[in-house]
């Protein structure tokens, strides 16, 4: 049966150009053309299998990850990749490693924070690889208060020298990335103090490992952390504990670029605008929400394929049983997955925008709209993230038992996913930000000042707190402005009535602890319009392609009445919609569902993802699942013999009643 | 620091008399007695220690669970355990292995259905140990659909045997647990065929490996399935796959308790009522939903008692920073499963009752309760194992990036427990039974037929259609009576609102399908119905202890408002209650959190759970958890060697320079 594409009807039923609406998935044509050609380049290189991973002990797990590494950067300077097809090759390795945080940390940080001296000294070899670098931030400790760290860079003036000191044993380092078996340089985040004075957390690079022999330098202890979440996932990485007992290290080592230390042990802040640090800020959890689209859609196209090959119930008489996913059960959570990946794809798209407009601002020293930014960020950041564990998790579930099994490949893309809920600010922390700053607004909403961004809506507030939804039918619900005026007028309303009771408070600090459960709804809600109405301005913009934008509208449609569907007491409490409004909408989305399932194949083949990449026997393009599940059952080791281990000494023995005197 | 009781100002709070609430939450002083002794006989004998599994390959690690299962029947022999001691003994082993299955399925399976003389034969040998069984039901292809299994058993009369046969791969026996590397015999689900006739599944004895060298049988293949989700978890047990080649077996080897085949290969029909079967599915549902209580209520101790350690924020002036138990926003996660634990508690413990109940009924060949029962069970196994296995992974949420290592148990936890959502009926299967009944009942209510058991609510379907709440202040939600009202109105108005629109379809079957996210929904009202009902009427019994009642009341309390507040849209859609009504529950809530604030840890406290049986350092009795985490990192294989396996092949040509020329 190999070379039969068992889904082919599936395929040939759809109503959209598949090839265009990968163009769209990828965000423009030559996107597209990157990520097509290193995938392929990855999976049809053997050194890049992971298919045998979940069964290797750590040490050889690590060790193949080290390999794999190596080989990843030997192919990058052997074809001469450009930096953007570098990192797509990086991507689809698809194996936590400690590149991820030498390029996604330790440069971007180096860069963002380095004077120019330093980053003249650094850059080089940090480029070529000749160090490699991690972000040593989090402690045993402390992970969110930032603010809390504990680990102290004290200014000997007498040898021109930092001393970092673990001063208690919460104070070690612990988490980061690469730390723990590779790293030769850390940037290491510790309390500045000079001349007794404490001033706040800041960072250091600091060399950890000798470069000839690679040993721990003296004064410095390093191991791994041990074990992690699942199977394989990220155990391929070396997070790390760190301790220092009075390490010096060069003054000049400091990182330099906003403030500084002078030989004269004198604390002066540069003139360089600190807010330039949000920027790099908005980048990283723009990447963030990119990759909850990344993960999401991989989830959904293993679960959709699956969906359209399992078949189960519903024959008469000898015919063919139903495909679960004619189920209406099945689709009405599999296909909000699948708007959701959509969704987070697009407002990733629109956030890298965001990115543009702000660095842009911030060098022409405008500073107005990075509250909001940051905020924007810090919430999608969140909502998607969990949205994407859940998500995960959920088309796990759609896959019936064998979606437990790893070569399901949903078990490791979840264990591998979750962090990100916590690492880069914990998600409730981060929507606690978001109700802030929503609190602020409503607050300088009677002085007139204007929300900008993804807040101004707020400038409405009058008329989103008064507006009635004129829904009357269902298909009222298909159009933009019906359902963009529900969403801004929940969340205007659940800020606003937050705000009122917040005003109650006499101490307001101890009013917003009080109210954070409603504060974090009103977050939410705020966010779940940002994304909303980013995928309505996004089928605004010119779609080419037969059929593709149509689709698009669908699921929009799906995201958008899902999302009430599921916060139904928020619209309902708060007035927005009537119950009868919210049964119209029900029965929209459940024709909605009906429209998408002839496509949903296909929309999920638009993903363009390879077979190595998915990792996923129940996710094959070619639908072929059985043979394959069977096949891959007999590689596990257990296998290797008829007879297991411990057959003469545990079973045996029980079998003929002769335990009493086995020595066990 | 060990011997100190980092958590000993906490346990000084409790408003109650934990000891008293130790028995409540064991069921009685006797079962408590029994845990307990058990307990700590598994916590402190060496052969069973667990915290070094997670690093274990996967031969390794399932020799080691031979290991232990042998040595545990040694010991059940040796100090001559009672049934219920050894049931205890095995639980705290806390290790999926065969003897689950065997003790679990195979006995109690074999004891239901066996005819007399087979029990005669076989339970002896099944009791001893002598052979080792297995249930072997689920296929490749089948799993919810069991009428649609392709197994055959063919009579054969010429030689007065069955031939089991699998026609095909997808017929290939799948998932049984102890079938892939350690089982003698097998309970095997196949087609009964005989005359040309075929009718239907049944259950065969078949023995599948040599009792003299263990050797897989003559035309039979069996192998393990290969790893399954997460670190240890269940890849401790050989789930298995097997394909019979016309295997043959005694005719006297169907097992004959229901229905028989003559000598002549007649199909015969016995005496023995087939709604016994039910009893068994009653039976396994309920250990499910206790299942759930112990899985939730161990994830719950640890994030709990973490959450009191854990500090973060809030400090000033260099004064201790605030325990993030604190924090509102930890506690209106955290503390609704807490109530979920003692809620599926109860429920449970009310399923003991009804099972009893339903078996005395079976007994007196009264039927009228069954279909009710069952449904019951199924709608209970759901949301119960629903909730739980979202409840591990929010508590591991809840304890930061610290919940995502293993060494805080949590992780393995949630592996382990999540195919309780997909076995013994898959959750959302299950929920459209519940639905059937439900739909049926509102139909039959015109009639005057009057509903029974958990469903007789619905006899007062005129009333509930019409009431409204009255509550005016937010004590008011803490009447039991006007909670039971609101939630039964609620599940009386979405079941008849499905019934009215499923009315409107000509073919019910399609209206049905059509429906079915809606009547899923209905489903679930109607459940969580029964827990909170089951909550209060516990609560109307007598409870000793000084403050128990008390904190249980808050409990119950907490567990309603909080399904209230979730399923808003539920409550509001349906006119039960009002949004001010709604805010007002959401105050109350609001106050529940804080009165259970300094009961918390004396509440996990509750459960008994040894640090053995937690297996986890965030959520050690002694709350010691910085310098225990700081230890366990050491023991990961990884640190073997400060210098990774790998650093001459992989790291140092990279670091050098010297890729091009090296071998990967």
């Amino acid at each position: 049966m190999e070379g039969v594409d068992h889904l082919s009807h599936e395929r040939r039923n759809a109503q959209f150009d598949v090839d265009e609406m990968k163009i769209i998935w990828a965000g423009s044509r030559h996107a597209f053309e990157v990520s097509d050609r290193m995938s392929r380049l990855v999976a049809n290189d053997p050194v890049f299998r992971k298919d045998n991973r979940v069964q290797l002990g750590r040490k050889e797990l690590f060790k193949n990850t080290l390999r794999k590494a190596a080989y990843a950067w030997k192919r990058i300077i052997e074809l001469k990749l450009s930096e953007e097809e570098a990192g797509r090759l990086r991507f689809f390795v698809d194996e936590p490693a400690y590149t991820d945080l030498h390029w996604g940390m330790f440069v971007p940080f180096l860069k963002g924070q380095g004077s120019d001296e330093q980053l003249q000294k650094w850059m080089p070899l940090a480029y070529k690889m000749q160090i490699i670098g991690c972000y040593a931030q989090t402690e045993l400790g402390h992970g969110s208060n930032v603010q809390g760290l504990e680990t102290t860079a004290t200014f000997d003036q007498r040898t021109d020298e930092f001393i970092i000191h673990s001063p208690t044993l919460t104070s070690s380092k612990w988490w980061p990335g690469g730390l723990g078996k590779v790293s030769t340089h850390a940037v290491v985040f510790a309390r500045l103090i000079t001349d007794g004075q404490d001033y706040g957390v800041h960072g250091f690079l600091v060399q950890i490992r000798s470069l000839d022999d690679h040993s721990i330098l003296p004064g410095i202890t390093i191991g791994d952390i041990g074990m992690k979440f699942g199977n394989a996932a990220y155990n391929t990485m070396d997070n790390g504990v760190m301790q220092f007992d009075h390490v010096r290290i060069p003054r000049n080592q400091m990182l330099m670029r906003f403030s500084q230390v002078t030989r004269e042990g004198k604390y002066v802040q540069s003139d360089v605008p600190r807010q330039l640090v949000y920027g790099t800020m908005v980048f990283v959890r723009k990447t963030i929400v990119v990759d909850a689209s990344n993960a999401l859609s991989r989830a959904v196209c293993i679960a959709t394929r699956y969906s359209a090959v399992r078949r189960q119930f519903g024959s008469q008489n000898g015919d063919v049983e139903t495909q679960v996913i004619d189920y209406k059960t099945q689709q009405s959570r599999l296909f909000p997955l699948l708007a959701s990946a959509y969704a987070f794809r697009f407002v990733g798209e629109w956030l890298q925008w965001l990115y543009t407009d702000v660095t842009q601002r911030l060098a022409a020293n405008d500073f107005s709209t990075l509250p909001e930014a940051h905020a924007c960020t810090a919430g999608l950041k969140s909502i998607t993230t969990a949205a994407t564990a859940d998500g995960i998790e959920e088309c796990r579930k759609l896959c019936g038992g064998h979606g437990y099994l790893c070569s399901s490949g949903l078990p490791e893309l979840f264990a591998v996913y979750v962090p990100a809920c916590t690492y880069e600010g914990d998600n409730i922390v981060l929507l606690l930000q978001v109700a802030r700053i929503l609190m602020k607004t409503v607050a300088q909403l009677a002085s007139g000042k204007k929300p900008v961004g993804t807040i101004s809506y707020m400038g409405r507030a009058q008329h989103l707190l008064e507006c009635s939804s004129n829904v009357q039918k269902a298909e009222d619900w298909l159009k933009p402005s019906v359902v963009l005026e529900a969403f801004e007028a929940r969340a205007t309303r659940m800020s606003v009535s937050c705000a009122k009771k917040l005003s109650k408070f006499t101490n307001q600090e101890e009013g917003f602890q009080e109210l954070s459960p409603s504060l974090v709804e009103a977050a939410v809600a705020h966010c779940q319009l940002i994304v909303v109405s980013k995928f309505i301005e996004k089928l605004q913009g010119d779609i080419p392609g037969k059929g593709v934008k149509d689709q698009l509208q669908k699921l929009c449609g799906i995201y958008a009445l899902y999302t009430l569907h599921k916060h139904l007491g928020d619209f309902l409490s708060t007035s927005t919609i009537t119950p009868k409004q919210a049964s119209l909408a029900d029965d929209l989305l459940r024709s909605l569902y009906s429209q998408v399932r002839p496509n949903a194949i296909a929309l999920v083949d638009a993903f363009n993802y390879t077979d190595h990449y998915l990792g996923s026997i129940l996710g094959r393009y070619d639908g072929n699942v059985y043979p394959n599940l069977y096949e891959a059952a007999w590689k596990d080791p257990l296998n290797d013999s008829a007879t297991p281990d411990g057959y003469h000494e545990y079973i045996k023995p029980l079998l003929k009643q002769q335990l009493r005197n086995a020595r066990l």
